[in-house]
Order: C-alpha cells, then sequence, then structure tokens
C-alpha cells in the first residue's frame, strides 16, 4: 500500500505525489521541462479532440505555423516591448562541430545567426505575418484559423501541468472585417469554452471578464477561465481576448472592404493549454488520489478476475461477454449545446498473472478507473458481480445482466455526480463580504465576492494587504448601489477576489 | 485560368506551383521554415489521425518528450557523434532585455546557458533519458511508445513538404525485453506502414531494407518506404530500424529479466514525417494539378449550384435532399489489415455570391475535389444533375437518386484506381538490367533493377558516375545466380537503383 499524503495535510504535497505516482508526468533532464507519461497524456488527447471538435462543429480550422520567430518580430508591436515576457529561449547558433579530440560535439562558432531565434513564447506575430499575405479583400475574411503547439517560456517558479518551460496549447487567432464579427465571434467562442468546462470537465462555469488593469496588453477586453481548487485558490487556466484592430495596425494587415475601402483587420485569440490538466486534478481528486470526469478519463472500466488459472479466466469472460458486448456497443452520450459526442467506453481485462489482486486494486485506484468489476469463481456460482464505484466508494453486488443494462447509464451518473460536486464546492465557499474587516478574515481560506471602486491603485493596495487579487467581473453578478469596501467610493457591482496559483 | 506549367515542361516548378496555388503550404518569414496551411493541414490530420488509430489498434499509445535536448546527451551514444548530422538550432541564452532606447529587444548577456540546449534533430536520446527511469523489470517492457512531434534541421537544400528546417513527424520508440520480440514488432509495423500505403496513400507496395552501407548508425537493420515519383525519381519518405541492444547500451537501460539476470533492453524505432504530403501529391497530381486519394482528402464532393438567386438556391438544395442524405449517412469503408476504417464523406455546398460558376470550378480543380456536382434550374426540369469525376476527367449526368445511390461507391472506385495507376506506373518503368552499358542508359530516366556484389565500394563507384544509389533491398525479388554488372563477381540478388530527392 502506498503512502498516500492527504489533502489537508499538505496540498501541494499531495498534488507533485498524485501526478508522479498515478503516472502522468514527471520532470525531464531538461530543465523544468515535463515527460508527459503515456497515461497523462491520453487524457490531453481527450481534452484535445473533444475541443478540436467544438472547434471544427463552429467552422474553425487548424494550419501550423513556424516554431521560430525572428528577434525583431517581437518589438514590432510597440505595446509588446513593455509587456510581454522576455523570458525565452534564444536561438543564436546552427551548427555544432566535433571536438579537437573527437569525443564530444561543441557549438561551432562560425554558424552564428545574423539575427538571433525565439522559440515561440506565443505565436501572434508569426501568425500575424501570414495573414498579412492571406488577407486582400473582404471576401478572404473572416479567417478562423487555430493551431495546437508546443510553447517555451523560461518560467522560473515551476510545477508540472501548471507552469512549465515548454507546454502544449491551443492558441486561436481570427482575423475579421467588422468589430461587431469579432465581437460576435468572441462571444460565440466563450460559449464554447464554457460548454466544454461543464459537460466535458465536469466544472461550473467560470469564463469572466478581466478587470481593465489586468488585461492582456493591446485587449479591449480580456476573458479568463477562473476556476477554484481544493485549496480555494483560482487557477487561471486559460485566456481569450478580443484585440480590437490594435494587431491589425501594429502588423499593417489591411483589406479592401464591400464599398472599396481600405480597412485594418479585426482580431480575437483565444487559448487553453496542458494546464487544463493540472485543473482536472486538483478540482476532483480526492485522499485516495485521481478522479477524473468519466468524458475525459482515458480508461472506464477495469475487470480484475481473481484467478490465476487460464480456464477459469476464459469462464469468467464467458461469463461477462454481456457486460463486454455492452460495453462495445452502448458509449457514454454527452449532449452539450455545441457538440454531441458519443464517447466509447474503454475497458480493461487486467489479467495480468505477474501481479496480486490486491496490487490491481491499488493501481486502479490511484490512476481513476470510474468502475472497477471484480469476479471469481464464486460468483459465477452465485450468478453475481461485484462493482466498486470510485467517485462514492460504493461497492454494489448485481448481476450481469442488470450490470450489461446500466453500466453506461451509471458512468453518465458519475459525470453529473462530479459536475454537482465541484459546483456547490465553488458555490459554498465563496462568500459575499461588506466591509474590509470581514474581507481580510474570509480571503485567507475563500473566494469572496466584495464591491471595489474600479480603481487600479485599490486593487493593488488590496494585493499588497492580503495577497488577494480580482480574478474577474462575474456577467451574472447583478448590480447593487453601495461603496468599495476600503475607500468608499460608489460601486454597482461586486467582483471576484482570491488568492491564486 | 491559371497560367498552370505542365509536368513534362518543369517537374520542379509544376511541384512548386502546385503546393503554393493550391493552398497547401507557403514558406515563412523565418529561414527555410513552412507555413502549413489550413487545407495542407487539413491533409495532415488525415494522415495524422488514421495512423494514429493503427499505432492504437496494434496496442501502441502516445507520449510527450522535451522539445530541447542538452548538448552532452548528443555524445552519450558513441557511433552518434561521427554519424548524426550536426546542422541544428541550438539555444545559448534564456532572456531577452529592452535595448538602452526601450524600442528594440536585445540578448541579456548575463543569461547565458551553462550547456546549451539543442532543439530535437530526433528524440531518441531524450526518450531513453525516460525510459531508462521507466524500466527496471521485464515486468515494465515492453514499451509501446510513439510520439508526434516537430522536428528542427537546419537543411541548406530546402524545398517544402520534402525537406525543412521545422517539420512534423511521428517517431516510434519500442522496448523490449528480447530481440525475437523486437524483430516481431518490427516486422508487425513495417506491415502496417505498408498496409497505410497501399489503402489510404493509395500507393504500391515500396517498404524494404536498405543496404549494410546505408543503414542507421547503430541499427542492424534500416527498412526504408522508397516510392517513385512521376519523374521516375526516389523519394525516401520514412525510415524504421532494428536497433538490436546497441542504444540500451549506450544509454545505459537494464532490466531485471524473468529469470533474475540483468540485461539490456532491445530497440526499435520508426517514423514517417509531414513528408508524406509531399508524395502524395508527387505521386497522383497531375497537369490540372493536385490529385489526392479519397481516403485522404479533406473534402469529397463539391455541389455549385448556377444560381445568385436565393430563392433557386433553396429549391436546388431541397433537389439534391437524397443525395446530400446519403453523403450524411454513407462512409468510405476501407477495409485494411489492421484497420476498418469508414470514413465519413465531406461536402461542400459552394454557395459563395462573390464568385462566378468558373472561378469555383477551377479553385476546385486545383484543390482537388474527387468529385463536383452541377446543378442548375434546367436540372430541375430534367431531373438530372451533372457529375464531373476529377481523376478520369469524365462528366456524367444522372438522376438525384442514382447518385445518391452510388457516391460512396464512385469514391471508392477513385480511391482503387489511383492504387491501380500507381502500381502499374511503378511497375511499367523499372527496368531489369544486365550491363553496365544498359545501367548507364535506363538509370538516366527509370528505376532499375541490377545484380551487385553487396560491396560499398561497387555502390560508390556507381553513385560517383551515375549519380544513382541502391535505394533497397527488394523482399519479393527472387533468387537467381548471376553477377555484378561492374566487377562480374557472384550475385544472388537483383537490388533497387535509383536517383532520389
Amino acid at each position: 500500500m502506498w503512502k498516500l499524503v492527504s489533502r489537508a495535510e499538505n496540498y501541494s504535497e499531495w498534488y507533485n505525489q498524485l501526478v508522479q505516482d498515478a503516472g502522468l508526468a514527471e520532470n525531464s533532464s531538461v530543465r523544468w521541462c515535463m515527460v508527459i507519461k503515456p497515461y497523462g497524456y491520453a487524457i490531453w488527447e481527450n481534452i484535445k479532440d473533444i475541443l478540436d471538435s467544438m472547434f471544427k462543429n463552429t467552422w474553425h480550422y487548424n494550419a501550423c505555423f513556424p516554431l521560430l520567430i525572428p528577434k525583431s518580430f517581437l518589438t514590432k508591436e510597440a505595446q509588446h516591448v513593455d509587456h510581454f515576457a522576455k523570458e525565452c529561449a534564444i536561438v543564436t547558433h546552427y551548427r555544432l562541430k566535433n571536438s579537437e579530440d573527437w569525443k564530444w560535439v561543441v557549438v561551432d562558432n562560425e554558424a552564428k545567426l545574423e539575427e538571433e531565434l525565439i522559440i515561440r513564447p506565443t505565436s501572434e506575430t508569426i501568425i500575424w505575418d501570414s495573414y498579412k499575405r492571406w488577407v486582400n479583400s473582404y471576401r478572404d475574411l473572416p479567417i478562423l484559423c487555430n493551431q495546437w503547439a508546443n510553447i517555451v517560456r523560461w518560467e522560473m517558479r515551476t510545477r508540472i501541468f501548471l507552469r512549465t518551460t515548454e507546454f502544449l496549447r491551443q492558441e486561436w487567432h481570427t482575423a475579421h472585417a467588422t468589430h461587431e464579427e469579432a465581437i460576435a465571434e468572441a462571444k460565440k467562442m466563450h460559449l464554447v469554452y464554457d460548454d466544454f468546462a461543464r459537460n466535458f470537465m465536469a466544472m461550473s462555469s467560470v469564463l469572466w471578464p478581466k478587470p481593465e488593469h489586468d488585461k492582456f496588453a493591446g485587449a479591449l477586453t480580456t476573458y479568463a477561465v477562473e476556476p477554484m481548487m481544493q485549496d480555494f485558490k483560482a487557477l487561471q487556466a486559460g485566456t481569450s481576448h478580443d484585440l480590437g484592430q490594435n494587431f491589425g495596425k501594429a502588423f499593417d494587415v489591411k483589406f479592401t472592404n464591400d464599398k472599396n475601402e481600405l480597412d485594418y483587420v479585426w482580431w480575437t485569440s483565444w487559448w487553453v493549454s496542458t494546464r487544463l490538466i493540472g485543473w482536472l486534478i486538483m478540482s476532483h481528486s480526492d485522499d485516495q488520489w485521481l478522479v477524473l470526469p468519466p468524458a475525459l478519463a482515458p480508461i472506464h472500466v477495469v475487470i480484475v478476475p481473481i484467478t490465476k488459472n487460464d480456464w477459469d479466466l476464459e469462464k469468467i469472460k464467458e461469463y461477462l461477454s454481456p457486460v463486454i458486448s455492452a460495453m462495445e456497443n452502448k458509449n457514454i452520450k454527452i449532449n452539450s449545446d455545441y457538440f454531441k459526442k458519443s464517447i466509447d467506453i474503454v475497458y480493461k481485462i487486467d489479467d495480468d498473472k505477474t501481479r496480486s489482486p490486491w496490487w490491481k486494486f491499488n493501481e486502479w485506484e490511484l490512476k481513476w478507473v470510474p468502475l472497477r468489476i471484480t469476479v471469481g469463481m464464486r460468483d459465477l456460482e452465485n450468478g453475481n458481480v461485484e462493482i466498486y464505484r470510485r467517485d462514492t466508494k460504493e461497492k454494489l453486488s448485481m448481476s450481469v445482466e442488470q450490470l450489461a443494462w446500466s453500466i453506461d447509464i451509471m458512468l453518465l451518473d458519475i459525470q453529473k455526480s462530479l459536475f454537482e460536486k465541484n459546483k456547490s464546492f465553488r458555490e459554498t465557499n465563496t462568500y459575499k463580504v461588506d466591509s474590509y474587516q470581514d474581507f481580510k478574515e474570509k480571503i485567507e481560506k475563500w473566494f469572496v465576492m466584495a464591491h471595489w471602486d474600479w480603481t487600479k491603485e485599490t486593487a493593488e493596495k488590496i494585493q499588497q494587504e492580503t495577497k488577494a487579487t480580482i480574478r474577474c467581473i462575474p456577467f451574472d453578478s447583478s448590480d447593487e448601489d453601495w461603496v468599495d469596501i476600503i475607500t468608499g467610493k460608489p460601486s454597482k457591482k461586486r467582483v471576484l477576489f482570491a488568492k491564486s496559483y
């Protein structure tokens, strides 16, 4: 039996051990770059496949732009020079040569680049360099282009999935003829992300605008996905931007509109990354470790036959054939607004003779398989099977036929109940406060909704004194006439404060 | 109408124009890196999805290893120092800073790496660094791990899809407990590649071993995919290796076998890349440009309604509803040995009012849509539709019901006929020769099967004098007692010579 740290004991250590022992990812020999191991990568593939289908269902498509960006591109957009993070990987040479003793390789100093190349810390400059070639007329618009890519940022404080030097993400840069169309696009895709979070990640809706002083440089509006982790901290899991014509102007991307006038192109941009996996782990998992919504789990059902005898194993497989046939023919049906998805049920018969049943129970508990079926020879006589439901930790005994009939319903029920649990956790742990004294107490542990005077100065004062920041401005927070909790200046709306990763 | 260069006029220019005008890819502003545009990327997504399913059907899985490799890793394997290409992108610094006038960014010389990092020119060193951590016992084997990744090599002579500084590929590194298992794995996956080439790419089988002197450094056997292009040159589109225990030893990856003895791990490795797209284009396309097998085409059917009137457009759509319903419910069914795939039929109704029908005919001809349906109001009265089949350039007139009934069959027929054409082209243009005089004449234009004395010296002499190389040693070339065409030494088997890309 593993020695497991609990969330209450040490949340951070719990996360690190879980990531490692469930076989999701590990630190590599390259500074602060992770290896996403097969089981962790299977979760990313599920996330990617579903999001990609949702993007394609809303008429978007993918392309592939260069990994390397000329240094000069990063200063094309004036606001960029001040704001963008300058910690990045810089390519200066293009050839190695043998050392004099032929035992090693060394950098060939004669192969120095005239202009250094940067490994993309983000791709807008190199993408807009192409859009400039693609766009002449309104007939060439909109461009609804997405890229799945690896990104490198020389991060100083790293943590697997949450912040690493290299990570994977989807970045989406659309170009439009009018601001109305760009706004409509941004709103629609905002709903698509929200839909994915609720229906597939089993997370309550959390995609709201950021305050003015915390927007992406050059953006008219920045939206952020800001879920609550089980340690009551916020985790920014993705951002999206209505960028107006700022970048169109910076990169000089003009087009002839339908009135035959020249105009600059309008831009929206969005991304989510492998950080979503960190978000998933931190949101649903418990002290028995990994918990995943079935819609994104790599394996849905594991069957552990209690025998090492080939003859009995065949009998058990035959006995379970109605269940196996049900798993092969039924699906987990998720009907979201933007994507009707039938997810194949993935099952595994763990008949490895080199491991004991107890080893297997632990292994699949750690790795989270929502349903475990255990069958021994005695069950064949009794006409039953034992089902272990990982989220509620219930053990049920039922007939093979009953199980075959209900297996997809049970998986869907787990998906729904994880969503309800997450929603209620967030709601229960978010407090309205009306005084700074109360704020300072509550913010130590929870999310806080409070009035704010919309100035950067007040936000900064609060951050200095409490380490909490304004995460976002909820759409659904209704108007109230009240005053800022510190300055007493008028406020019409509560905003969300929290400590964050 | 475009001015199209024909293959006979200038094969190389024909390829370049086709890639650009069909919207597949373009050169970027970054030296010799390509942008894969949406239409070209859709072909790569189809290739990737099908190959990925074939790998998963044979129990393989994916993971993600770091983009950056410490310089010292590249010399871990002694044979590597001499053999591997040293043209690669070298990261030496990790921070930019503002220039003194704050208008630019410059490299911060204080942020110099202690050890330089190389952008992966291939991943075996970094992958085996992980395997060393993953493998202790025979229970941890086999590892059947694949990676889809971007690769950077500082190529000097570049050509879109065929050889670029950055390209995309799949690299597969499996680890086994015994050589028998590794050989069986290598043979099985060799058949999977062959299956993909025949059934999806519509190419005749071409995966054979390379001669001893042209193997990958450290490999026991190297297999290569060597198809014939329409200019009669070979294009190495992928290689695969049985690497024995060489790398297991180089990277010190040991395991305890089932007799409780320590042994080194056995390794196989395989890859194919975006070069497959170049291969596809060069193999099937004609002077009217892009031709793709339906199994990999982004769009299968385009409908061009001959009207700009909304009312008539609705009538046309209603008239075509049996065909549209057939396309939504039928599939292109490809039953290969390793993967039974039902490919959804993708259709597009091109009702863009800003473009003329002639513009559309040209556009979809260039971009290769296998079937084009043209319908005007007169067709409604006659009860017919016009079908243009792009590969044979036939125009057929048939009833809507007849079309609905036959549309999947027509697409499958195009798939089969492209394969037959490719196979016959290769067979017709491969000659057996028995004298060096005859060899020198035939090799100027065709593939040649000739006897060879299995020495590196003879192979080099032939290469110097004719620019042709031994591409591979066919499995199915039957034994004959004969002599080398130059040295007169005994030979038992003909090998394949060709000029190559």
